[in-house]
């Protein structure tokens, strides 16, 4: 389990304090990884994220502040023992002095004093963590010194920041002692925002705050530079087992474990406000929103880092500061480039200039745009930086997702940004853009969709009782939850934007309003905005904000996409070279479509194939339903084939149309599937029908005998459990005019269509079988109508005759089933369904949502393939069909899923490593599994030694 | 397969026709056991069945008429070159020699004329074959002198006999040309029966029948006799390959092999009509309805064998031909035993004495009745004939069956067969006794039942549309179709009692009435009797007999049935004995019972334990049912909670008598299974109601205001398909308080059990479990329930928790589900629904029963079990779920079957042989349920050498 993988990578003479080391200078890097058997996991454990990352860009020969990390070990020991390992103190103290020559500043010296700062660093971040202590070493009199260099009103404000600091975070006295005397001042002195205090404002509150620690503690706030890094010091170690790191590390999947303790970095502090050839920046070393190779971020000349975060005073973009500090700016391109290089990713760097000179504080893997992370893909295989595989594992099925969901215009967004219409921000739960009006109720909200309005529904929180809020919503707000919230998991399920827990919103559901607190920020303090029903708000979920008013939004294009194309196309080249059993290269992406426009729409998302098209939609439109109804309600053969007969083109030019879409690629057509009531009129319309006719005693007519006859076969076919009674292949067996009239249309458009020029590949699958000899029996009549169309027709086209496996029987059975069956289609809806034996319509908006939340179902069974129960008949049948198969076909059998969980990339990686042919989605999904697809095929390639990549 | 068995056995040298031997004389049956190695069944292959009989006979030294058998291979010969093999007829002409010395006859002697009869003598019966050809050596001249020894009557008979037999059998004249003569004769005659016919009455219709031979056949009827016998045998070879038999060997299961050929008996004729020490009879070696050790049969003076047959003279009961012929009478008693010593079992012997001298003309197993099985098992146990495991492999299940069937009086049928109230016979498709009024529609059946009328539906043929009739009726009665029949299948899986195609039937539907015709017989000619709509008829469906008139019926009472339980006592020793995997012994029977008073039957029928109580039954009950409504409406757990208190009591009532019952045995009590909706009145009745208050403004009462909420929990609680719903363990999670109330009651029912002195051994069992999670999440519902009750009373009482494993799912995830459930019982209605994708209800009515008929599946799944599709499940649950348990519990986990097929004897070998504990059914079945126990542990058994039992 996890800590295995710690443990035993730590050197056993680890925990003696005798001889061990506790403190490493960032250039001591090499000394690390030998201790550590050279592996870069081990370093981070060893040194914490933030220490190995100082150490590394150090090692690059990168300008990093003098410094040095204090171990994990010795916080294990302090934790463990109660107190320091006996030999630390002298080896930071001995650290300092290196720092001291290296800086050319004394630590708590009077001419050019050495200011550090203090920072724990875990091997994975966490919160509740000891955050920053900046400015250790300031006290009366250095801060004079350091005022001469920077400025009086910036030294009294970091000096009252670390007194604070130390007051809170080291010595435990709540914040609120400091903050209430900071709002007290500002309020006695009519200041709105911090900018509007002076120097001597500061250094009043630098007194007043040193009387807190007084008052409190019964002790001096400690003018001795080293009294107060010792503190902090230990402040860090403690930080390890606050309550919130401890509950935290429980929580979050895999479980972090606790003997893992902190590291705590000595940093000396650079001052990016000493002047204009001075300063302090963020930035990405690539566009972070477009993925362009270009600098972004942030500039502040002659500021301290905490201000460009606060927001105090705007930066120009940092590739002005070449204007202002062109050497600078040159040595930081030099360093972003070296960074990608070493770390082959975009990075998020924080730097400070002080006095021309630079120095890089942290890196890290950026966070990016779903654009901006197949560009850069993309962008580093061209630059040689990476290999097609890496960029293919770079982009999330999320991402391409993304990119082909409606988002709110970045134009709009940046206005909406700018103009300050800005609500508030919570857990991005379900990607997506949305925009409507403001309703506080579900039932409200069906009513407006009714109406045609676009709503946004915003509760509290949600219950299985509001699910029909949902579908007359466009997204979903919610004040309370996060990502596995009730709202969360519904959202995500129906591919519905959802915006959960923004706890800055107050929802007043009597009232109908919502209140907006937004505090201080960008130089405007804390305001209150009131939003009423049926104003407008625009939700860009994917980031998780809210905004004020209608923006407007843009629907995605696949073909304007290139880049994404261009990655799809690397991921179909890795499945195509892929090898699996008896000869089965990587799995195909079909699509399941019913109409020629839906199959061309998924032949150029990129679909090989048409894994479904469900027959019975043509029967369910307007001009065709009363066919229908009299082919059911007919007393004779021949009755019903004159019915039959009428249906038969509309079948045919459906076909024929998918043929022409599909040329040269199989097409899977499944005969009729739902139970014959469904094309009736509902049993209570259909009985007052009758009752108004006999009121007006009509009852010698035509038109109450058909009333009459309508009604009585309506109660003939009632089933009370429809999903398990007379539909499928069932109903074929009981009227095979049916099946030979569907046939009989396939084949004739598929001879059109060859006769036009196009290569139709018709594939014949029966729905619903349990026993093999039901295909047994619609057989016969297949090949009949095939004879009677090809010599009509003095022509012939090949065709496959197979099953939709969706009955657990037909999965145990599957070996048998293959004697007739040339290929298999894992219907997984409805297998899902027998297999739990749960109705998905009744149950997917009751207890099933229940059973998820409450962990019952560690996931929605209609979302991703149950891989336990389903899964398992899944297996059986591949392994049985394909050995009976074997004597018979010279290609291994071909065997799909066309259920939902076909687009679903976990389902996807099941399938590739159980040897299954194809997946068969909605053509909207047709990218994602794509890219699923490449996923579970290099994840299937045998591992090359990837352990030290550091 | 088949073939095989035969053609290995047959020495090789069987087709060359030179040395090979095809005539054997009865004595000769050593030789033929040297020559096909000793093994009965190739002796049977070569003389054919009657021809093996015969000589087994005369090995034993039983009197049998001299005579001979040519061999099958003679006619495979005849069959393959069209002629006879050259040496035959000289070795026919040679053993004709044999006979005449030992008879002291001539063949066309005609001082001692010898007359022979060529019968055909296949190894399987089968229809088609040609019928018996008699007294073949009559001609003009030997005729006289038979006729001086019997009489010129009975000879100008048998000479009109053996023309029309001979012209119609050997010659092809259809036999109309025959039958015809005669009619035309009698009615010129005004003679109404055969007896009235005299001898020159049959002298003319000699000469008539020989006229009939020369103008069809251009030849004369042959006077030689060695013509006559030469042109029977080749008639007996031909038959093998008539229309009907090669159809019957195709068609019967496992079919006959078209090369086995049949055999020719030719045995000296010998004469029952040759004076008053003459006489022949049929007749059993013991009572065929009681089974007493007494001869049954009847003896007839003076008169041949087709005589007794066609029921022209009344014989005396067999017994009494001691007083006739008490040394031939003595002498048959000697037979008997005999016989009975060699082949163990009861025969059906005809003989013929021919002045004082007997003569055995046939032995064979006889056919009996259910009670005499039983009896004459038993007897011959006792008289150390057969062993217990022979006995009990003789009684049949459906023999079980028919002893506990509700059956006409034996006194009322007999006096129904002698007062002539006898009207028709078919095939006994379904057993049983049943009374009550003729009716010829279905819908008119269930008015008339629910009008409290007992009826007996009669149809031409049935079809789905009136099955809802079967259901309303005693009996059903058919014109045409056979045991595989709609009739047929319908009436034996509900248990109801059918005769089929009862062809001298003739049903006129329009004018409801039937006519049944009874052709001449017992000395009474043909006549018909025509029944009308409403009158009685009764059924002994048993046999397939229809007589007028309403007999009484007879309930039967195991407890009466001594023999039966007897031999069900010895099929338990036998299931003790048996020895299975881990330890496992034979399969138990436990009882599917809801009350005590079910329980206490089943027990006295023998039931070891209580596989299924369905707790829901004491909800549905007139007085609890508004509870549970209440109980369902409540909106919070308190308002619940009150009500599920006052269900409380009630619960624990029949749980208490339930442990009274089976104190000592365990009881398998099944938690809440149906969905809620059905404890609620129906949709449209509640809506209603609404509607009528709303109608009568009563809109602000408490009355509407309850009517408004239980149509709003209708509403709520409808499922598109309930039967995979919101039902079973699926309520309990969502109510638990449901489960603490049901668990409460039941530990408090088994603590009050205990105190009074009783054995309670309760089993939890949780239905519709399809993840092992829904069991943990009630196991500590039921735990705390346990607790509470067990601290109060200040006891505890062992209990297992174990789990219904009904969804495919559960199956498929034993091995998990059983680190909870520490017991499986397999629910195969829900199970097979669900594996099948068919919903059982709407199905069984409809598409189902075409299925069965048309074959594609070869029986009803909900009747016997689904091997194939379902039996892999079982046999995956009962691998994992006793892997899992084998490290948890010290004996193998318990793990049985409560479905409708825990009483289908196929099922119970499935089983045996898959290592279940035991198969609970409904009381009534638990008697065919412990004899089909006991043949599944003797199937199993490892076979002893059986196979020369001969
Ligand atoms: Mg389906
Ligand atoms: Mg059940």
């Amino acid at each position: 389990d996890f800590n295995f993988i710690y443990l035993s990578f730590l050197p056993s003479k680890m925990s003696s304090s005798t001889s061990t080391k506790y403190v490493f200078h960032f250039e001591e890097i090499a000394e690390v990884k030998q201790k550590v058997g050279n592996v870069w996991d081990n370093v981070k454990s060893l040194l914490g994220g933030k220490g190995a990352g100082l150490s590394q860009m150090s090692s690059l020969g990168l300008p990093v502040p003098s410094g040095f990390t204090i171990t994990t070990e010795s916080c294990i020991y302090y934790l463990k023992n109660g107190k320091w390992p006996s030999s630390l103190w002298n080896e930071i103290t001995a650290a300092l002095k290196v720092v001291e020559k290296k800086t050319g500043k004394t630590f708590g010296g009077e001419s050019n004093p050495l200011f550090v700062s203090c920072r724990s660093g875990a091997k994975f971040s966490m919160p509740g963590m000891m955050d920053t202590v900046l400015n250790i070493g300031l006290n009366d009199k250095t801060s004079k010194v350091l005022a001469a260099k920077t400025s009086e009103r910036f030294v009294q404000d970091a000096y009252r920041r670390l007194i604070a600091g130390f007051g809170s975070i080291v010595l435990g006295i709540p914040s609120e002692h400091f903050e209430d005397l900071l709002k007290k001042y500002k309020k006695s002195n009519n200041y709105k925002i911090d900018t509007e205090m002076k120097a001597d404002d500061w250094a009043e509150l630098v007194k007043q705050f040193k009387e807190v620690i007084v008052k409190e503690k019964k002790m001096e706030f400690p003018q001795d530079p080293l009294e107060q890094l010792r503190l902090s010091i230990s402040a860090v170690f403690s930080s390890w087992n606050s309550k919130r790191a401890i509950a935290y590390r429980k929580e979050v999947k895999p479980p972090i474990p606790d003997d893992l303790g902190t590291a705590c970095n000595i940093v000396s502090m650079v001052f990016g406000n000493m002047g204009d050839t001075s300063g302090t920046g963020v930035a990405f070393t690539r566009n972070p929103s477009t993925g362009e190779k270009k600098f972004f971020g942030e500039f502040l000349a002659n500021a301290q880092g905490e201000d460009v975060v606060a927001g105090i005073r705007k930066g120009v973009p940092v590739v002005e500061m070449g204007n202002l500090l062109p050497d600078a700016y040159k040595q930081l391109c030099k360093v972003a480039e070296t960074l990608e290089a070493h770390f082959k990713n975009m990075q998020d760097i924080e730097f400070t200039v002080e006095d021309k000179k630079l120095y890089m504080l942290q890196t890290r893997d950026g966070k990016r745009t779903a654009r901006a992370q197949v560009k850069i893909a993309i962008d580093m295989v061209e630059e040689g930086l990476i290999n097609k595989e890496d960029a293919i594992k770079r982009v999330s099925p999320d991402d391409v997702n993304v990119l082909l969901l409606p988002q709110l215009d970045p134009v709009a967004l940046d206005n909406a940004k700018k103009n300050g219409s800005f609500l508030g921000k919570g857990v991005n739960a379900s990607p997506g853009g949305a925009v409507g009006e403001v309703c506080f109720d579900a039932d409200e909200a069906v009513l407006r969709k009714k109406s045609g309005k676009a709503v946004v529904l915003i509760r509290p929180f949600t219950k299985p009782e509001d699910v029909h809020g949902f579908f007359a919503s466009k997204g979903v707000i919610t004040g309370e939850g996060g990502a596995t919230s009730h709202a969360a998991v519904v959202a995500r399920q129906f591919g519905l934007p959802c915006i959960a827990g923004v706890t800055t919103f107050v929802i007043d559901l009597k009232k109908k309003i919502f209140t907006a607190t937004l505090d201080e920020k960008d130089g405007k303090e804390s305001k209150q905005i009131i939003v009423k029903d049926g104003d407008y708000i625009s939700m860009d979920a994917t980031n998780g904000n809210v905004y004020l008013g209608a923006l407007t939004t843009r629907d995605a294009n696949f073909a304007d996409e290139k880049e994404l194309q261009t990655i799809l196309g690397w991921g179909d080249e890795i499945c195509l070279r892929a090898k699996r059993e008896n000869g089965l290269k990587g799995l195909q992406v079909w699509a399941n479509a019913d109409y020629g426009k839906d199959a061309t729409r998924a032949r150029n998302f990129g679909a090989q194939g048409i894994g479904l098209c469900r027959t019975e939609h043509m029967f369910f439109e307007k001009e065709r339903i009363p066919i229908v109804q009299k082919m059911i309600m007919s007393k004779t053969r021949e009755e019903r084939q004159i019915h039959l007969n009428k249906l038969l083109p509309f079948q045919k030019k459906d076909f024929y149309e998918l043929f022409v879409a599909m040329s040269g690629l199989p097409v899977i057509v499944r005969f009729l599937d739902p139970p014959l009531h469904e094309f009736l009129p509902d049993h209570l319309v259909a009985l007052e029908n009758v009752q108004k006719l006999e009121a007006a005693e009509k009852t010698d007519t035509a038109e109450y005998k058909e009333a009459k006859l309508l009604l009585a076969t309506i109660e003939d076919l009632h089933e009370s459990n429809p999903m398990i009674g007379l539909r499928g292949c069932r109903v074929s067996v009981i009227y095979p005019q049916i099946t030979d009239m569907q046939a009989t249309a396939l084949f004739e458009a598929a001879c059109e269509a060859k006769n036009k020029g196009f290569d139709p590949h018709p594939e014949i699958m029966i729905p619903l079988v349990s026993h093999v000899n039901e295909l047994k029996t619609l057989k016969p009549i297949v090949e009949e109508a095939a004879k009677k169309v090809f010599t009509k027709l003095k022509m012939s086209i090949p065709y496959l005759y197979g099953t939709m496996v969706e009955t657990p029987r037909a999965a145990l059975t599957a070996g048998d089933v293959a004697n007739t069956a040339q290929f298999f289609s894992f219907g997984t809806n409805d297998l899902t369904q027998m297999t739990f034996g749960i109705a998905r319509d009744d149950a997917e908006r009751k207890f099933l949502m229940q059973y998820v939340e409450q962990g019952i179902l560690p996931s929605n069974p209609f979302q991703t393939l149950d891989q336990e129960g389903v899964g398992q008949l899944i297996k059986w049948a591949v392994a049985n069909g394909r050995q009976t198969r074997a004597s018979l076909d010279s290609k291994p059998m071909s065997i799909g899923i066309c259920g939902e969980v076909g687009g679903d990339p976990v389902t996807i990686d099941f399938c590739h490593r159980n040897m299954l042919s194809y997946v068969s989605c909605s053509p909207f999904r047709v990218p994602v599994a794509r890219l699923a697809c490449a996923h579970a095929a290099l994840a299937a390639e045998p591992k090359k030694e990837v352990l030290k990549r550091a």
